[in-house]
């Protein structure tokens, strides 16, 4: 199980190192990248290329402003592309958005919430659940420990407030 | 190979169908629901829960407007659940891409472009391809197919654009 | 006269704890609840299924992001459902308020302004006033009382500003 | 059980004609008004003024563009006030949303999605049957029949999507 | 020459207090009030109805979120009404713009920029001068004076810049 | 009185003419003119120069896109200016509106609503009736013309509507 | 003098033959090419790459949705690569703008408005003329002759508009 | 090679003078100048007349909110205009975005990123590039140079995240 992160910039690596986490919580091997679908386009294409023949089964690609690095690895490669619009210094991250799920016919992006690093990891594991069962069990886990913390929240809140 | 695709209303289908079609180019076999987030909320978490159990691997969500589908099976299937937001009679498909993408953490939805039904297939078939070995040589093809159609349409613009 | 307020994650309950506070000045009883339509999604179903024979006659839901929650209660329960969108950190609400207000026909969430909990808690009292007469009469005091408010600031300033 | 439903232009009436065949559909009491926060404002100071006293018990205001009917009539009067957003020939019924839903502390419009003609009656309903309980039973019944047409469809497309 | 200056909400002073300065620079009497449209309704159309025989000429009204107080006062009185756009804590302004500007037939709003306190003042100054010449040669001063600075920080940065 | 109505293209005049209707009725002489600020900017700057002292008492600029006609004629001339944005094919009339409103300070632009021929006219008239008393009274008959439209097509709606 | 036109899909051609139009009136030669950043990726690459040494001075890249194209060959050649955001079915062009014009540092494209693909070319004849002598003269012609036009059109309305 | 860089206040200064550092690492000869669409437009449409006979080849044009600046320059002037929106403090850039890019047919502004003074220098750089071979060789170096740096940080991130 081994799924690449490629970020644009390292200046996303504050946001991008929250899905590193995660995937390493779930047994996930992750290699991360810096590569700039602009400055470093022959990189981008060659990473993308070899992505499939060098193991890896998902690729997760952030990128911010008009965040073409999700959409140029996905023109390469046939393997599903995750993307992870980052919220730049203007427009609030809308133009990420926009450059990254706007992809044309044929080549989809699967695009998470602006910044939303977790849920990009997450997305990447449930992928490979669908081949490697014993992260379907992982999952429910996260899902069950997820709605516990939630609950001793709900918990919290009813008894703060009495009427 | 069983993906399911569920849409918050009939009047999705015309979208939609181009989904259906292209997973059954791909040999994908398809089940097509109608099932109301907000009107048959019952069915909707009944459809999720089972969804795992009931051999579906992947899951369409297909919503306009304030387009909670998607999410709410995101927020209890375990399996991948790709997002197909639908573009309604205002607000041009904005108000249904940022309830789909904009997802909380914790329960990703693997959003695609407004309508862009044929995308939500071919993601479901990648996701599918991680699996499947022989999707992945399909894959492969359809791009090959696509960048020949493109090329066919270069060659005819440069004949049709003398100087 | 029984209010539930329902909120998405415990971190809306900076926003949330000024709608509890109100209801508590026109002595409505208030039960407060953190309950996620996407980590708990089967809790909140219940939760809305047994609303009204719990004795609760408006509910309120507080969520940011794809704030999906007001709607699954609304979809679920019979009782009028506020819907009270919450600024995240991208977006800035915009993302929230769609989500809530643009509900498809036959499930209305009545929605009020971003962060506008005291509006949230205001409407619930207007609701319950229908029924119960005697908060109409404090409805009309607390108007009487923002007037007078403006009324002495209006005083204050037109010392302050002399020609 | 009688509510007020004031449109801002008799240009909206094909939108709020809907509204106005739901109330009657549950019985209810509905009387139309065309009245312009702008044009006669004084018809709507007073309209709202008396409301309470004429037997009103909830007032649906629409109204588009810069759409400040509903939130004056909420200014004024003590009801429960419901904004309907009307799309215009701009900016999608953006202008008129936030118009109506983004109103100040103090003053709460319950708004509902651009255009949702049926679900301001609907909302309108709910908070009726706060008071009159036979309304309860009539919402669950329309709900129960919203659900069995979505059932009907899904069945439709379940027969035709063969594989 | 007397001009009104209504704000919908004491907060808006720090803005308003520019125009205030300006119009003062140019001579002209200035009323600074705090009336809501929505909390003190009778008091703004009181104000609107009698501002006219009060000897007031022009009024400038300021508002955030759903800023209806400038259209409110249009709709009664026959003056020239500038509204000024507050920009308030969620949306950037762009709710209190489209709810002054996108006024309906019949009932013009002067809209300047989202908190644009000088241009307000300016405006009515400008307004004002049609009827009396002896602001005509002080707004040419104006124009003067400040195409000026311009030029001398012009001459500076000219220098500064040296290659 | 004399009004200039400046715009940008001559693809404005069905928006513009409904101005010049109203300027008219109210006995107001107009002029109206093509220039545009990019494609004849030197004929802008001068009717601007010029457009005191050739009797002109108000000048209103209608223009789409990046609409900087009204900004650039406020930038030379002394008179009021107001700015009409022009809804083009693109962006729904929000580009226009931005460009047209966003004055910086020192220049402001007295805008309307997108496409708001008539009251471009109609605050040319309030502006003018500062200085000419006999417009006072056509405007207050303006208004109350308005106002009987409004409560003629009410009581039609209100027989129309019988329960 | 030779330009290269590139656009994402052949359905482009309806706004791009506007710019092919043009550069040839300007005497420049134009090469047509249908090349997807996404569908064509290395063919996108490999011609960017060689633009330079096959006698291209300037790139108009035309593209919509996730208009990535222009940016990536932008990212390769060091030619000055002109964008041309095309408006698609949703979104009213603003995802074509945002991908295209929000280039990230060191990367630029020169955004022209959406299908604004007149404009394309001219930018381009006007980057040529600064190596091209004679292009000046062309340029300042059609200006003259723009302004003529418009100049033709002022004469006739103002003809049309008699007071 | 000279470049002139004028920006529409001296508040841009902070942003444009990225621009300037870069223009000189490449060798161009910057003049940079204050000029205002609206406060000095004599000097703006002045400045654009000579620019070309005053031996510029190209012009940056750097402004915020309603953006006059570019478009009026580019109005006048034959040369390639380069437009750079600067974000002011409200509406997050995209005033100034569509105040620049969305010029009408005949008077193209090359439009460069929100505060992307970098780009805009680079822009400049590569249009001149195409008369002056010597910087075809110093763009390819800085292209190089930036390739090398996110290569760098590549290998940095790599060694960073082992599994």
């Amino acid at each position: 199980m081994k799924v690449a992160i490629v970020m644009g910039s390292d200046s996303d690596f504050n946001v991008v190192e929250k899905s590193i986490k995660i995937l390493k919580e779930f047994g996930v091997e992750v290699h991360a990248r810096v590569i700039s679908a602009h400055r470093t386009p022959f990189t981008a294409i060659e990473f993308a290329k070899n992505a499939c023949e060098n193991g890896f089964e998902v690729i997760i690609g952030a990128a911010g402003k008009a965040a073409h690095l999700p959409g140029v690895l996905a023109g390469v490669s046939i393997l599903p592309v995750i993307g992870l619009p980052i919220k730049s210094s203007t427009m609030d991250g809308l133009d990420s958005l926009l450059s990254i799920v706007q992809m044309p016919k044929g080549v989809p992006v699967a695009t998470v919430a602006i910044n939303g690093a977790e849920n990009a990891a997450l997305l990447a594991v449930q992928i490979l659940s669908v081949k490697y069962p014993q992260l379907k069990k992982k999952i429910k886990e996260y899902k069950e420990k997820m709605a516990k913390e939630v609950e001793e929240k709900d918990e919290k809140i009813q008894l703060k407030i009495k009427n």
